[in-house]
């Protein structure tokens, strides 16, 4: 086929294979959108409604890729969660990248007009995300990912409530505010907050301080069905089986051999089922150990029932 | 601060830099199309109001990104291309590849409307797009990436309008077609189409055949300025000064010194020049040399002018 | 300087560091050790001189590189093991492997007379070796990875003694004894052995069965010293206190914040103590717990007494 | 078979291509040569036989591997450099480097005792190598490569030949002669080295100034057969076809559909003609184009005839 003669250079395409077993963080971030959060006149220090634009644009990710377990979003950026056990797109970096931007922008642009219906989008003014893909080889450091995030949604926040409320409120300009900011600890914006202004900081808007967590919400009869798929047992089984169990020796982490041993069929099902399970939005502590001990199925990344 | 606890997991992302002085091929793929031309009731062999909506958004990322020298579409892909000299995003693979795949993305999503009135996007079929970064050593194999993807229009167009035509011409059952085309080379589409339909495949339009190539359209006057901006010199000299000397040894090739050696400001002022150049949609071949030796800029990277 | 025309050259180097926390296994292997064998008829199924001076190189590598904290090694094979926390060289793979690949020959070499005396070395066969660096993100992979190694030196063993008998005191071809033991599992060969030859495979020597583990023999009075250095607790000190603590949740792997918070000046100390620890050669079972629960500090990688 | 539990941990090692129709330089540098020149007393600035066994095994890296086509050394460093159409390894990145170095390390070894038959090698004193490939995409940025090393070569030698002339003729004291060259031009070391010592650099030897180059000398007779494999021609062509045609366009770069469509049978044979030519051992001037145009098959990579 005369086409032969051209196809040499597929062979310059290189493979981007995640390695396996390690969690995969795709974090998204808005491109240039200082100057579009300016150009669309959004709220200061907080605009709720392209908060919760991006937050419906990220349900909307979690529905289309079950294989996500948990994504966490802060101002114009949000961090979608692959299980160790992933497999999908065979862990390719580019196609589970390129496919996460892609889904959020078509979903955000879509939805824009539903969140802003005063404010038609107008180009050149159109938003758009960059993306990039991070593997973490183990929980702690996925948690510490997870930590790092929210504890710079709280300095920024904190930071910015404080600035725009001085600026808004206290009348000063942006290069006093900035001024007189610089080299203070939290405290210290607390107590300007408090006061000159009245305003408690712990009052604020959870959204605001915590961020948006993103989960699939398991039901008990969901449990118990996932359960039977994947360890083929009967329905009465506990969720206590699924537990770990007390470590013996250092090297106790769970085998990978038994993912792979799991048919397809099973793989399958477990995914048809993760797409049923509804996603919620919270904005939660999720550096402290409740959150993940309350929803143990997000680390396992197996379906779990919800603690009586 | 509070904070450093948790930077270390900065730690784990990894450099993606593009090795330097190669082209960059993006070439973004819509996501489940075959699915979602259905659901939109896109016109077979070739819907032309999907196509002319690919090209629109492509403009408009060959516009928010002048370092974009050409790209080339077909069906629902799309190839952009970067000089080997290009250094937007210091190179990063990540960068490059998501940006283009959310501003495509993003265009296409709004324009929607535009090239569809009667036909409104509904979720969960909200168009998206995967897409990857390739690069080449030379400019000969670029050339023949850009040829790949040309003779596959060919090759496809060919095969889609001949069975398209079968079975909405010709009243066969979709197995029927598939099975008298099996084994059939271009000759046997061509006259099956010529003599039982009375169609010429070569009369078909440009688009379909070739499929959409898109570049900048360089003004003389413009040349002169970049070229004045680009060397130094003044305003009189003429595009031959630029051309590519004879060979005299195997080592050739332009020094990638020169480009190194342009000040910031130098190149940011060839951008801005290009920003402003016309983007052409054109649909004509792009494998032999007619196409490239009349347009010397894209190869060059330089801008120049056109032949008179 | 006249240099800095053709400096530019540098920034095609491309960074290879690897993944932070993560074991790093180097293994590598001889080149054409087949050919090389005969050459210098090694004794069939194994050659203990051959083997021994395999050892010998291999434990100069562990000397020589004192942030090794295990090895094994079966035929021309070893595989050297970098701990998660280890930070020699940046964790550049390239200069991890090639610092090993180039040591370990050059040791083999040097020590080649002292173990075949009769049988100098003589270019064109000069023993050379290739190697790789993979990386495992937990410790029960890594324990996999040593397993995979060691079950493969039992499964070649077990079939080259029993070939290597039917062939040379059986006096079959090597045709002959080949196309018998094809199909046939471990408890055939162990009868051909027992009834033909009265050979009892669990009677052949340590090293053939099990391969060699190299790793560094911890004396009580090291430990104390490491955990003050390591800890900057007392002498007093107890190893039970390095332990890790029984899992609370699915997140409690050791944080790698505490190695990073190591002073750069204690890393060195380690690392010397480290330096002066003996390296022991065993021929022992790696696949069951018992190796590695009497041996804690080879994974956890902090020095630590033996059990009394 | 019992390995097939572990068999999985072979699913972390990832791939480490190197681009197809690039350059690959294979650099390798001695591994705390500093202290090693010390211990067995190389003399300075430069040690003839250190340079001279540097440069044995260095042909024989290049007898053993017939892919390598010129190979550049200076000090305790070597550049191998495999050509564009290489296939060795399928261009396995870690393969080429660590067999390089370990084919290296052990000729270095082993012969030693011929090039300091009064200083015999002896642990921890044992010299080692480190390596990384780089690839480069065409033959300019190559020949800047091997330019960089070569201007390096002419610097530092400069600069020790002049220093070490101070001290060891002139009675300086290190840190006296490491001062008063601070900041000097070439030409203030020139006439150091003249006015007061009476030595003129150009008459040093060329080893010394300008480093070793290492090709393959190809007869007459050679060539010819070469050719008649490679284009399947009869045996009176001339080389003069085989010279790059003149630049028609932008894209005039070698085809590499030509090197793919080499029959393996033609490509082995080529091998073989190369494995029989001469490595020369020379030391000249590599940045100017006579060095090239003079071996044009080095470039090229098609064995051919010196010019007449």
């Amino acid at each position: 086929m005369a086409n032969s003669r051209f196809e040499y250079v597929k062979s310059f395409e290189q493979p981007d294979v995640l390695l396996p077993n390690t969690w995969i963080v795709v974090r998204i971030d808005g491109r240039g959108f200082h100057k579009l959060s300016d150009h669309y006149a959004f709220a200061k220090p907080n605009d709720r409604r392209a908060l919760d634009l991006m937050n419906a644009a990220a349900v909307e990710v979690m529905k289309e890729l079950p294989d996500l377990c948990i994504a966490y979003g802060v101002s114009d950026e949000f961090s979608f969660v692959f299980h160790p056990n992933c497999q999908l797109f065979e862990r390719r970096n580019g196609k589970l990248v390129t496919t996460i931007v892609s889904t959020f922008t078509a979903h955000y642009i879509y939805k824009w007009s539903e969140y802003f219906p005063e404010r038609p989008l107008l180009p050149p003014y159109l938003p758009s995300f960059d993306g990039r893909a991070v593997i973490y080889p183990n929980n702690r450091i996925l948690r510490d990912y997870m930590s790092w995030r929210q504890v710079d949604c709280h300095i920024n926040n904190l930071y910015n409530t404080t600035f725009w409320t001085m600026v808004l409120q206290g009348g000063m300009s942006n290069t006093d505010a900035e001024q007189e900011l610089k080299g203070t600890v939290s405290a210290d914006k607390n107590e300007i907050l408090f006061k000159r202004f009245g305003i408690n900081y712990n009052n604020e808007l959870e959204i605001y301080k915590k961020g948006t967590v993103l989960y699939r919400q398991v039901c008990a009869n969901f449990y118990d069905i996932a359960l039977s798929v994947s360890t083929g047992a009967n329905m009465s089984q506990q969720y206590e089986l699924e537990e770990p169990k007390p470590a013996k020796s250092p090297a106790d982490e769970e085998s990978p051999v038994a993912e792979s041993q799991q048919s397809r069929s099973q793989q399958d099902k477990i995914r048809k089922l993760r797409r049923k399970a509804q996603v919620v939005i919270d904005h939660v502590d999720i550096i402290k150990d409740e959150f993940w001990e309350k929803r143990p199925w997000i680390l396992s990344g197996n379906p779990g029932k919800l603690p009586a």
